[in-house]
């Protein structure tokens, strides 16, 4: 069986990738979506292995320690990260998996793994973006701005991305995050062992053997 | 209207890609097919721009002169070339254009065209190859020994592709292939507007302005 894909999926907030992403894994199952490990404390309905990975301080700072997340970050006064062996079983499964996260960590994965693929969602505008933002009417108009303001300094790592995928129809930004995933297990780079086969095998027809 | 991409499609002779061609073509209106000139003489049925762009040696031979061919080879007595001004008159119009051609010609494309997108067609084995040639049953035991003798030959060029596709159920390797050339189209690199764009908008937004 061949390896999975370790999918990064970044996006200025409010590009809708949250609801991409909801999308991609109703309609593709066969995606495993990376769970997080944080030091916060589980919500109501949260479950340890589901939602996210509990643990206490001393435990997230020996997973650190031991080189076992693939990137952390700090946020307030608790950690998020990635563990390394949750992705390295889904991907020896030869499932692709899914990592949502923001454009620091993408680049710590692409640091650590480069294999990785990296997709950003981008909307149309920026003009739209501001629209999804005000649509949303769940924001102040002192977070909305702040959150712009944060998309004009981070429009700098789209340059660092494999694939840049504008958001514009949800259903066709779906199906383009899918097709490029999966394409992208034909890349020759990812295929040395059915060129080292093939090559073996023709060699039998060699003239003059 | 954006610039269509440059698809470059070889595979062993046997491997099917004529009829996977024939199925892309035929499934996706939208790709152009690139049209070779050639010195040989126009069988029954065959127009001039249709089948090929019909050349007298001598024009072929200022074609060349004047660089007008993206490549071109000498078969037996008759010369076979890619236009290049029927390919980016195509791309220009946004058209993605399918170029079927062997080995030695893509890797020439590739050097004059680096854009273009370059993929190997290639069968499950080495065994289904020779079981394809012997199958068709128009070929003599040599000129099939021949074949995969010259696929032997050929292998080392799969290093030189962008993406390997194995044929193994036709309606797949044709949707894969076309996949394959439409989440090209995000790839950062041919995204440069995008993300300049994206850029330039995005400034009005940022703090203390």
């Amino acid at each position: 069986m061949s390896r999975g894909i370790l999918a990064v999926v970044s996006g200025f907030s409010g590009a809708g990738k949250g609801t991409v992403m909801k999308a991609l894994l109703e309609q593709h199952p066969g995606y495993a979506l990376s769970i997080s490990a944080t030091t916060r404390k589980p919500r109501e309905g949260e479950a340890d292995g589901r939602e996210y990975f509990f643990k206490t301080r001393e435990e997230f700072e020996e997973l650190i320690r031991t080189d076992a997340l693939i990137e952390y970050a700090q946020y307030v006064e608790n950690y998020y990260g990635t563990p390394r062996d949750y992705v390295e079983r889904q991907l020896e499964n030869g499932r692709d998996v899914i990592l949502e996260i923001e454009m620091q960590g993408a680049m710590k994965v692409k640091e650590k793994l480069p294999s990785a693929l990296l997709v950003f969602i981008t909307p149309p505008s920026a003009a739209e973006l501001k629209r999804r933002l005000v649509g949303r009417g769940t924001e102040s108009i002192h977070v909305i701005e702040s959150r712009l303001s944060r998309a004009s300094e981070e429009a700098v790592y789209m340059e660092q991305y494999d694939y840049i995928v504008v958001n514009d129809r949800l259903e066709d930004c779906v199906q383009t995050v899918h097709n490029i995933i999966q394409s992208e297990k034909h890349r020759r780079e990812r295929s040395p062992e059915v060129i080292a086969q093939m090559k073996q095998d023709l060699k039998q027809f060699q003239k003059g053997e």
